[in-house]
């Protein structure tokens, strides 16, 4: 499944809809925003993540001759469309807030400004890419927050919503904070540290749970983190301690063990009891199982002896909000402004910029929505990311973005910080925005 | 992002377990089963899905040299596990339950029995592609069950988690009983229907709604589907009663109308007014926007004229439970069968079939669980599907997937086919099955 040069994994009616604006000569440039219109409940906050993939998939997007056989024999497209498609590539501007920002409702990340169909084509895969990165940084950023300087590894491979949602999970949740992923194809494709421990049937093929734990200390000798809990937990926690002498004197210390199944703060706590008495005081806990913001934020609160997190599934799937209400609007068409204005789902016209103010204490300290050109106080959010279809500049690597979306998380004021939901964020329309929106809506 | 041949794509800790198997010689036949643990809230059944690409998956399986130099760069494996891994493939047998079965919690829906390090290598991308496939399937089926014989069109792609879940949603969708996708590629890749309308923007470029109407119509005569909610549902409904006339004296008629926001009843029963008024009578109407089974069943209910519904995010993410409590557990180790304890999380051993009784209503009519070769009355549900690495039948056609799964709706009792919870199917536990548990315990 070669995913990247799809062409044709859009909905249908960007097609229908391309081959009618190419048969009307509608080709002026279009311009259309991606924003989200709502947090989901327990959320303040956003993080902006997936414009690499966007940026990328915008470089090389093209129709291959294969694609255009198959729209062929659909029957719905004319030779005229079809020869057009196959020579169109994209060759507009692109402006976005940088992957790692901190954004909020009907804050645009995202505008393309582009001939009418190129622009249209590309909003399926550019909204696919959005959300779901931006979804899930967004939600491992709550486990960062309450997380304090314990590492957390994602673990969500195997329930993610298949291949890519793991790939680009372990980015997304990587460049929020996490210290790494178990997804060795995330490591081998975007340099994110790879962690791994051992699995429960690793346990049950032995006889011995204790010969077990050997074995597997021999395979992965400079990272030994045994999994405690196949059959008793403190059972096997004074196991760990009888074979660590015999594993010392041939080199091999155990750097850790992960507890992954019943109440995590109690065995801890025995755990880290058995261990200390046994002399491996540096050996650390490791948690896993069903985790999430809201469980480590009791375990951090009640000082479990927990070293590090792993999380899986909860935050791979964003599981208590796993879509985000986004959108990705025409706001321009030939110069014109234009809006959508149907129930409960209005826009605000034209193309914008987000301006930020930053509080003398360092913190967000208040957002403008205005029109492009408007000039407030604070600092413009969008930057200009590609022109005629080609990056400005060469990529941030992965490690810089994290390094911005730690310091973006430095600004959150406190409140935002909680995982319960807080006053939400002021953000303002600028009088420019509204006036513009009014103007639009008196003349459609 | 090419994905398919990719044995990278797996958990750490696979590959470590792997190095220590080969290591210690434990090459033994393992037996894994794939089964979900518990329904979610609201939920009465699975349908299982997913084992098509699961067997792509195994047939094609290898370490490329690319895989295994990036494997030895990390410096984690030995140059015995590296050239044993370029050289594994897949060997093993796989029994499974056929796609669009239904099924309850703990029966095995697939088992893997094979090498140990192989059938401990796949566990990642097995457990990732079953599922998120059942899981959506599972999902579907609800909207199919309360839809009756309307039509549902899936246009999930946009919020999909993804490429591949976009794609693989829209195939376990319409092997569950959808009409169809928006999703191009996933009608080129499976063969899927494809259904396609009109944007928003496409309206908000035309500086008039008539004439966006009249040049959508133009560029696909034969699925003239017009979206009326941009400003004024019911205004635009009298422009497609103008319209129409006109387009039909060049031999293009108006097949449906879309609602997409707003009081979906309330709007198709004054728009189907306006249409029925106009003479419009074959005109359909489609509703989109936010749909799930509750909603469409509440519209259905209340016998709003819809003629088909879009679903999208709800469905391809499980929007309500977004991940299944799934496993892939060891039940036999070199003829030994074994089982995991951990509080919560203990496994049935053994390798295991499941019966169904069928009743003379023609549904069914309780399973039981029971260890191989113990034969119960009714249907074994679990056939040899892998000898050898290779699949002992080509595939059946997706459409023959989807009569299978029609029928397998058809037996459903029906307080299970409501989308409320029931009470549980009756599934139980054979004596052998309990017995060899009892036993396993004695001797750990």
């Amino acid at each position: 499944m070669n995913i990247t040069s799809d062409a044709l994994l859009t909905d249908l009616y960007e097609l229908t809809m391309a081959q009618a604006y190419l048969a009307q000569g509608m080709t002026d440039i279009a311009v259309f925003e991606f924003f989200v219109r709502k947090l989901p409940p327990q959320r303040n906050f956003f993080m902006a993540a997936g414009l690499e993939q966007v940026l990328s998939y915008l470089e090389a997007f093209q129709f291959s001759d294969a694609d255009i056989a198959w729209l062929d024999q659909t029957g719905g497209f004319s030779p005229a469309s079809l020869s057009a498609l196959r020579a169109m590539r994209f060759t507009g501007e692109v402006h976005a807030m940088p992957e790692g920002s901190l954004f909020f409702p009907h804050e645009p990340i995202l505008r393309v400004t582009a001939p009418l169909p190129q622009a249209q084509l590309v909003e399926t895969r550019v909204m696919n890419l959005l959300n779901f990165q931006t979804m899930v940084a967004s939600k491992a950023c709550r486990s960062v927050l309450v997380a304090g300087d314990k590492p957390l590894i994602d673990f969500g491979l195997r329930r993610a919503h298949g291949a890519e949602a793991g790939l680009l999970a372990a980015r997304a949740a990587y460049l929020a904070g996490l210290a790494g992923t178990s997804n060795v194809s995330a490591g081998a494709r975007f340099g994110i540290p790879i962690y791994g421990t051992m699995a429960h049937s690793f346990v049950q093929a032995h006889l011995d749970e204790a010969e077990a734990f050997t074995h597997i200390a021999e395979a992965q000798p400079r990272n030994v983190v045994l999994l405690i809990d196949t059959y008793d937990t403190e059972a096997a926690a004074e196991k760990v301690v009888s074979l660590a002498g015999r594993l010392n004197a041939r080199g091999i210390s155990i750097h850790g063990v992960r507890l992954d199944s019943g109440d995590l703060a109690d065995h801890a706590r025995k755990v880290r009891h058995i261990l200390d008495r046994g002399g491996l005081t540096a050996t650390q806990i490791l948690a896993s199982g069903n985790l999430d913001e809201e469980r480590i934020q009791v375990l951090v609160a009640g000082q479990a002896p927990i070293d590090s997190f792993a999380i899986g599934t909860a935050m791979t799937t964003s599981a208590d909000a796993p879509y985000l209400d986004c959108a990705y609007k025409l706001q321009e068409y030939a110069g014109r402004p234009c809006r959508k204005r149907s129930e409960g789902k209005a826009t605000w016209p034209g193309r914008k910029q987000v301006y930020r103010r930053i509080g003398t204490d360092g913190r967000l300290n208040g957002d403008i929505i205005t029109v492009e050109g408007d000039c407030r106080e604070g600092q413009p959010l969008l930057d200009q990311v590609m022109q005629g279809g080609q990056r400005v500049a060469s990529p941030p690597s992965l490690e810089d973005v994290r390094r911005y979306a730690r310091l973006s998380l430095t600004q959150l004021p406190a409140p935002l910080r909680r995982i319960d939901r807080a006053d939400p964020y002021d953000v303002r329309i600028a009088p420019a925005l509204t006036e513009l929106a009014e103007e639009v809506d008196l003349h459609t």
